[in-house]
């Protein structure tokens, strides 16, 4: 059982990757092996589910454009992947603005499309949002007066589940298989020309890659892609490639509240009216609408005490809510007092310190596509077209749309990146 | 109890930074932690206490060549710290060597004396090397012809166990402290201001690292310097800096054996007569003299397969002498021809897989210095010197001998170093 190759991990990272690369290779063996019963069920299925091309490395920029073009274009053909043009809305103090100005107009002459609204346009657009929370609470948490908010146009909602599920199906149906159930335990090296004894691989011989080790026994084909987000440290780090990944954990919390509702549909932003995914000026606490469920996700940027480290099955915590996200929350939006989550989860995400682009690299017959620090979903198309480009051994990938892109900059060796300054 | 400064880790970084540290700051109180009962029991104690100037990268050149600038004048003052002239040899193919053709012409135009050696001087200055080991076996394992030796001068053998005692009794002599036998089992995080409430901090708070929490209970310090190597992850990522680095086991065997005495002391390389540290043209290889005990220490590189993983306690692996270093070193040194070892240990260092030169930068309070790929008692003086110019808040560096270096070089926002090729 032999396959042209493996990726490993069927989230969106994966199955992206999988599509392209036999889309581009009709008629070879591609396999995608998952631990899960389904596409997207792990980190994938944990994230905010949003898109935005506002970022200020070129690269990330470029990334999420080009994919949310594909996504645009998907949408509008008819593909139901639960995408609502909703915006991003970012609301700043003076100082946050200030500071960041100089990315604004680096973004403006990429050609990312945002709106400055002050404060009195946006106390009219959200009329229950609190722009100057003054009370001694607020002032001991330092929560500033919101003094602007930066809307990206090209930025809304996705469903991670749905979209993973289209490349799933466009997978299948040029031939691609994908094993669910089946977990990869190990990527097992061997010698190019082994002799047979036992201790090898030894250090004189050239090794590789040859296959994986998974719960259903050994799968080996000639290229393995690692698209496992949080868990590639597992298998990189164990056979000596490093993955210059760690692991972040992240929370969500859903609330439902009829008293809510009526900040479900501001007018004046999106041509849909759809509250956008809103960014408050303290310690990243956001507030993502469900416009379907008519619920709100909310969570929150965890600082300095909360570690790096990959666990299995993350659990959210009550505390995280109750005592961080929702505390800033009422007091920008007093209309979440009182509200409590009616649902939660948390999922991992592969945080890239350096640079927070994404990391596609080769080494012995692995290539991995990782560090994705929580961006993925977004970038997912132009990430899976580059990785197939390596595969192809092409120098550039053609992006979406026709934009080329030089395959070796986001490798290691190469890496030609400018540093993200516009993380969430 | 609250120290200006705490540095966890007497290895040689921590004992350089903290000399440096109060050097600079008369008076300060500055309290070295260690887990064990002396200076430089860690990884400092398992390295192969070498010292070359001859890197590629201009950053690593810059710290190792200062360094070892002052570790000669201190020896040339009449320090006992073990040093030894006798060069650095590396023996290579003639593809390996035109390969690295332009790196050494670069190294020349920087300062590095290297001298080349064909293979007809090469067999006269060591008559028991096998320049070209062409049995079937040789063969199998890919070994090459030795077309030339590149000796390094400025390179040379130091005590590590020496050098850090040298820098504990500097630090000492000036008023330092130093705690062994505790260790540091946590970083303290803290909200600046406190409120005293229980699931403190927040993350609507500024938050700093306070100070270590130890085997001897909590010590608090305004600024923390970690330098402890393959153990920093434990530290960092646990309070969320991402400490960026791997850890990698190496394993070195000692070879004592009457027949092997003839190897020590060849003529023609260095002014002592020693032989150099000599590395082979596979799989790193290499071969060091231990002249006061007329041994020879060995040890390879082992690649792909090889776990990146953090022990706490790695053991040496006789299988890795017997199969794999014996085969190489007995083609090309058939001398060593069923020599055992009579001695073994394991250690490992913290890999810096994107650009193998060290990392300095801080975060909450924390200065990291760590990232030594292996290379670290070599540049351990420059990089205390640098770090503490990073504690004291200026913006470069005095290395010895009066070179300036920009701090900010070796951190993360704005590193700028030259990724090393010239790894051993």
């Amino acid at each position: 059982m032999k396959y042209d190759a493996v990726v490993v991990g069927a989230g969106i990272i994966g199955m992206a990757t999988a599509y392209h690369v036999l889309r581009t290779n009709p008629g070879k063996k591609i396999l995608v092996i998952e631990k899960f019963a389904a596409p997207g069920q792990g980190n994938t299925a944990k994230s905010a589910g949003a898109y935005r091309n506002v970022f200020s490395s070129n690269t990330n920029f470029t990334l999420s454009d080009t994919s949310v073009n594909y996504f645009l274009d998907i949408h509008d053909k008819g593909v139901d992947i639960g995408l609502e043009k909703a915006g991003y809305l970012w609301l700043f103090t003076k100082e946050q603005y200030e500071k960041r100005k100089p990315l604004f107009d680096d973004m403006i002459r990429n050609g990312v499309e945002l709106r400055f609204i002050p404060q009195n346009e946006l106390k009219q657009i959200l009329p229950d949002l609190n722009p100057k929370p003054d009370d001694e609470e607020a002032q001991m948490m330092g929560l500033g007066e919101i003094h602007i908010g930066v809307f990206g146009k090209k930025c809304g909602f996705i469903d991670a589940d749905r979209l993973t599920r289209y490349y799933e199906q466009e997978f299948k149906a040029i031939g691609g298989e994908i094993k669910y159930n089946t977990e990869v335990k190990k990527l097992i090296v061997e010698p190019n020309e082994p002799i047979g004894v036992p201790w090898e691989p030894f250090i004189w011989q050239d090794v590789n890659v040859v296959g994986v080790s998974t719960t259903a026994g050994e799968i080996r084909a000639d290229k393995i892609f690692v698209a496992t987000n949080a868990w590639a440290p597992q298998l990189l780090d164990a056979v000596g490639i490093d993955s210059l990944i760690k692991s972040a954990k992240h929370q969500m919390f859903v609330l439902r509240s009829e008293k809510m509702d009526r900040l479900m549909h501001p007018k004046g932003l999106s041509e849909k009216e759809i509250l956008p995914f809103t960014i408050l000026p303290k310690s990243v606490v956001y507030i993502r609408p469900d416009v379907h469920e008519g619920s709100f996700w909310v969570s929150a940027h965890d600082g300095l005490g909360h570690g790096l480290k990959f666990e299995e099955d993350p659990k959210p915590e009550n505390e995280f809510y109750e005592y961080n996200i929702y505390q800033i929350l009422r007091k920008y939006l007093p209309i979440v007092d009182g509200v409590n989550p009616s649902n939660k989860w948390a999922g991992l995400y592969d945080v890239n310190s350096i640079d927070a682009n994404p990391y596609i690299f080769e080494k012995g017959n692995v290539i991995s596509v990782i560090g994705l620090s929580g961006s993925g979903i977004m970038k997912a198309d132009a990430v899976g077209r580059i990785a197939t480009a390596m595969y192809n051994g092409q120098e550039y990938a053609e992006l979406y749309g026709g934009k080329k892109f030089k395959v070796s900059d986001l490798g290691i060796s190469n890496r030609k990146v400018e540093k993200e300054l516009f993380v969430l």
